[in-house]
């Protein structure tokens, strides 16, 4: 079992964005932050004496007493802080020269530069958030749509934790029973009856399940659907990558990602993330349809959700293009990728185009035009929508909770066939066992000094 | 004479750097600060109950009672405020998403979003900063350099306000008694020796002068030091920039500017911020030694401050380029540039080079290896540095100063002529009121709503 260590040393780091801005806050953490704010801080009163959750406009001074900004310092006394130490936080001008300024004072004062997600880290040694929380906590800072946003907002109020929970506690009572008969084992005494051990292994292997199945949609709710944009050369497809973002560009932020070879860009469509790859940064020479461009068209799609494939209208009745069209949806078949046509440039063939802007066979747009993009972009959203578990049912978003609960599941299938086969109850608590901590992983319960640090060292410092 | 007006609606904005961090500060001002807070926030504590300067956890909920996110509520009652109104500050997890939903939540409640400085402009028009010290603040902001950042910070604290009110001080005086002597005009009384007046007059005209030369210096501070790489191709022009770059490139902030056509890049040397252009981005195949060239680098010098010449240490002995270098360094001297020889590549040179790595004829150097540019890097600096004032006396960093400082110079000039020409005490009077307007300007006793739109649009929202 994991010791809840206390980092006895003062920590400091900018808690805000870098960047400029009206205001930076720099947080300073534990038993010495008063100590160390007020050696740089001179206002009215002195940290220190203050009460907790005050706020105190003041001047940050070096260790020469040369002024280097105007500061408000707010106090908050253990355990009522973000990481239930004393924290003092100083909000000074935003700018990026000042702001480093004002930290390097009070790394000379006497605080540490924090490491990443040592704030949080800190938060969850000292009992404020379990680790499915503190994981939720950096979910919530990177979330760059509503879903995501949403998904991470439910975490962090301990939804999750609450389901794993229910789970441990019906296991803890089962191994309970189980290694109470095997306290008794002499007597060869039966505490509870096989066949309802049995039902209620099932029932919690089925909580199990049902958390793992949400997955699918957890990790598009977390990190968006990965869409690629396929087709020939000159069939429209940065058009179309385009129109898709035309709208709602501005209200997504700045996307990673982008290479030289393909062009990615997210866009948030009825709240959910969509990652557009355009593959036209790829050799433009190559033909898509044909034989080698299948298999990099399937290459590239092979981490896609769904794949668009971008042909000219005028193209439908050509000869080839459906068995080509053929084999590219087999291939996404087998990969369980769905694949959608997009027949471009229909503002071209006005009078054979269809009235309908979709239909069995695909969508109709014209992408340079914007005609039938909104169809387009309502039929992505629904499409992963009605995968979509209801809003009320608990998601796992984490690829490590869903491991643990891969482990969780795989042993407590053990456990309910060494109890079926009537083998030695010694077996049964023992995966039982493996299985409560696979689950105690996933809120922290269980847990490893490099488990945590692998989960904080991807936050950034001041979190 | 400006009206002061208040604004009377209640403003918010995100007033931390946008971007993911640990928290996000979104700032509401305005006489419904509590009002509007208190809709959305529920904690233990009513805010529009709460003493001023404390801080309340608790959570921020949409109108129909959803939960948006876990924050810090902190007050401040008018006056003692950033704004001198009413002023609530909620920290919020620092991510995209999360903080544009609390920002979005505030303002259904009933704020306006800010515009942008309007926070400081409020702080202006309530009389905390005059209008010089509102600059400062956007400068202090923005300041990518000790340089810049010490004289916003001096600016801040009302150095130059202090330095102005004194100026205006004396002409004010002046002007009274001269407007008194109007008054009895009809006696011809003399109040004041002319020649005494003379003197005064005289002696503001030096502080206004004094001001207007440091400009040369404040600019410097301010915007950093115009450095124009030139160069034969193949000199080594990138090598250089790279190498003067290497170890503070760190330090400084994300650089605007960078054009397909020109590199430009900002490094801090010594405290001051040396903007560094390569023209290797221009067309390669032009020889800048050349007819063409010169013209070319004297095009791109005409911005520069200093034009660091790169040469291969292998060519001075070559046949013409003294002479050509002769008519480079005319153009620069007619523009007041300062032209620095630097021979490159003295690695290939070994046995020949100089031992010094700098002398009259310029720095030696090995852009590749490194070799001598921490010499470079230390006569830049000096070179800037020797043309400082000294420490204590007063910078003036703002073009829009400095012109009112012109305009008021001028003003004054011609009150003296008038005066020394024994004309009419009516046209010194009015050539002393128009300079005690201009300088006015400067710290906002004297402006127009369209002067402070100006100012204060350059700022961002949050500000």
């Amino acid at each position: 079992m994991f010791v809840k260590l206390k980092d006895s040393d003062t920590i400091a780091a900018i808690a805000t964005p870098l960047g400029e801005g009206g205001i930076s806050v720099i947080r300073i953490s534990g038993q010495q932050a008063f100590a160390v704010a007020d050696k740089i801080f001179v206002g009215r009163n002195n940290l220190a004496e203050s009460p907790s959750h005050t706020a105190h406009f003041g001047r940050v001074v070096d260790s020469s007493g040369s002024y280097v900004d105007e500061v408000v310092a707010v106090t908050f006394r253990a355990p009522n802080s973000y990481t239930c130490e004393d924290v003092v936080e100083l909000s000074c001008h935003g700018g990026y020269i000042v702001t480093q300024k004002v930290l390097h004072v009070i790394l000379s004062a006497g605080g540490r530069l924090a490491e990443p997600g040592e704030f949080t880290k800190r938060a969850f040694l000292n009992g404020r958030l379990d680790l499915s929380q503190a994981e939720a906590v950096g979910d919530l800072i990177h979330s760059q749509s509503e879903a995501a946003y949403r998904s991470s907002v439910r975490q962090l109020s301990g939804e999750l934790s609450r389901g794993i929970k229910g789970v441990r506690d019906e296991l803890l009572n089962l191994s309970s029973l189980l290694e109470l008969e095997l306290d008794f084992s002499e007597e060869d005494v039966e505490f509870a009856n096989r066949k309802t051990l049995e039902d209620r292994l099932v029932g919690a292997i089925g909580v199990v399940d049902e958390l793992l199945a949400s997955y699918a949609v957890g990790r598009v709710y977390k990190e968006g659907v990965r869409v690629t944009i396929a087709g020939k050369p000159n069939a429209g497809k940065s058009s179309l990558l385009n129109a898709l973002l035309s709208e709602d560009r501005a209200i997504v932020g700045p996307t990673p990602g982008t290479t030289r070879d393909t062009i990615s860009e997210s866009v948030s469509i009825g709240g959910v993330l969509f990652r557009l790859t355009d593959t036209a940064g790829l050799r433009e020479t190559t033909d898509i349809i044909e034989h080698e461009g299948v298999r990099r068209a399937q290459k590239e799609a092979e981490e896609a959700d769904i794949v668009l494939l971008v042909m000219d209208y005028g193209e439908q009745y050509y000869n080839g293009i459906e068995s080509m069209y053929s084999r590219l949806a087999e291939a996404c078949d087998r990969s369980e990728i769905r694949l959608i046509k997009v027949w471009n440039k229909i503002d071209l063939y006005r009078s054979e185009a269809p009235r309908s802007t979709t239909d069995g066979n695909g969508f109709y747009v014209s992408a340079l035009l914007g005609d039938g993009i909104d169809f387009l972009r309502n039929g992505l959203s629904k499409m992963v929508l009605s995968d979509q578990f209801n809003e009320s049912s608990v998601v796992v978003t984490n690829a490590r909770h869903r491991d643990a609960l891969s482990r969780a599941k795989r042993s407590l299938g053990l456990a309910l066939d060494t109890l079926k086969g009537g083998k030695s109850r010694e077996f049964v608590a023992l995966d039982l066992r493996a299985g409560l901590n696979a689950l105690g992983e996933i809120t922290g319960e269980v847990t490893t000094e490099d488990v945590l640090n692998n989960i904080f060292s991807k936050f950034c410092i001041g979190k």
